[in-house]
């Protein structure tokens, strides 16, 4: 897993971006935590080192993160979206894929975790294309696997991760990088806009978990076998 | 299963009715295909009875069929769903419940399928829980069963079935016929209002279906295996 790239997670302190810092360290890839504190971003990489033996981790700020490698993460909650795409304003560079896995959850505003916020521009994801500099592409993942699951390392994962982007060699990509942690596998889901429905999956989820009691995932059926990345 | 009660199907001639026709022919639940024409329906319905030999079917006028169960199952596409609820305002009476398995595809307005309409009262559901009589109680489901799917009697089923509407005792009684067709499992997604994302998550699987050639359904991992619906 040598040749495997570095991953950024911007916000790599957070519930979603730690769960995912845990199963890829566990997978072998190498990783770095973003945060807006330093201190913090080291604390978190420490803590992993600790739990995760041999685990190739640093801790960092967001802006000095995102240098580390083309494909970067953003985990944040939608509160934060904005302020942290304005924070990497000048650290981006032309060329970089950004996969947003923001959720509009109207617990933003303190409204319920089940209803989103309608986005002017449609999607979280689109938001964040409008904001990334020219020449950065959004990707849009991650969205309906849940914090706790990641986080509980004796849960084996066992679902699909729809990928939107208008470009399917981009969504190739991040999708090598998703399909390095065993048990997700990413489906096309089309291009970005389609983020708009994709994100309402986990309110649907939430609604699904606090019925049954459950940590509910997706899974799309009746897919050819063969690998559609390819 | 002689002592299933008849299912009404409003647009039994469609797609999607005539689909879900066929699976509950096929496990022996007695039907009544609806139409806005009678000789369409008792047509279908023929057709029905000698593709399933000892299938109990008739095809009425829509008004008609609704008066035959408490349950009542509206199939048509959005474009005709508002025409179709008023034409049974005199027909629908109070105590009984409407399935709604319409999807607000931008397609009604010669839009793409893999794009959906904004619904005022938030999704169709809600639409034909306004629309209905008083006393009349809208539940949501079907949206995400293909209709291809269906009408070929050689493919399993194999997906899940996302059920809305606002008490779980109307759901439930849903589920149970919904769950008399072979390989389909009824989830609990919640009040009514979640019909706003379910209804999207058929265009997300049109989506899904035109970049892998497939005919794909949704499944809801991690829920618990005892019966929710007791």
């Amino acid at each position: 897993m040598a040749e495997s790239p570095v991953i950024p997670i911007v916000g790599g302190t957070g519930a979603l971006g730690a769960g995912l810092a845990l199963r890829w360290a566990r997978a072998g890839a190498p990783i770095t935590i973003g945060s807006r504190s330093a201190e913090r971003a080291e604390e978190a990489a420490a803590r992993l080192r600790g739990e995760v033996p041999g685990a190739e981790v640093e801790g960092l700020l967001n802006e000095e993160a995102v240098a580390r490698a083309e494909i970067v993460f953003l985990t944040v909650p939608f509160r934060a979206q904005s302020e942290n795409l304005n924070n990497l304003r000048e650290a981006l560079q032309p060329g970089q894929i950004l996969v947003d896995c923001t959720v509009p959850l109207a617990a933003a505003v303190s409204g319920k975790a089940t209803r989103s916020l309608g986005v002017w521009q449609g999607s979280a994801a689109q938001q964040a294309q409008e904001m990334v500099p020219d020449g950065v592409t959004v990707v849009a993942a991650l969205h309906t696997v849940g914090a706790p699951t990641l986080a509980d390392a004796g849960t084996e994962l066992d679902e699909d991760v729809p990928v939107c982007g208008d470009r399917k060699a981009d969504k190739a990509r991040v999708a090598q990088l998703i399909e390095l942690i065993p048990g997700l596998r990413a489906v096309n889901a089309g291009p970005l806009e389609m983020a708009r429905i994709v994100e309402q999956l986990t309110p649907l989820l939430i609604s699904v978990n606090s019925r049954y009691k459950a940590h509910a995932g997706i899974r799309i059926t009746g897919l050819p076998d063969d690998n559609h990345w390819q």
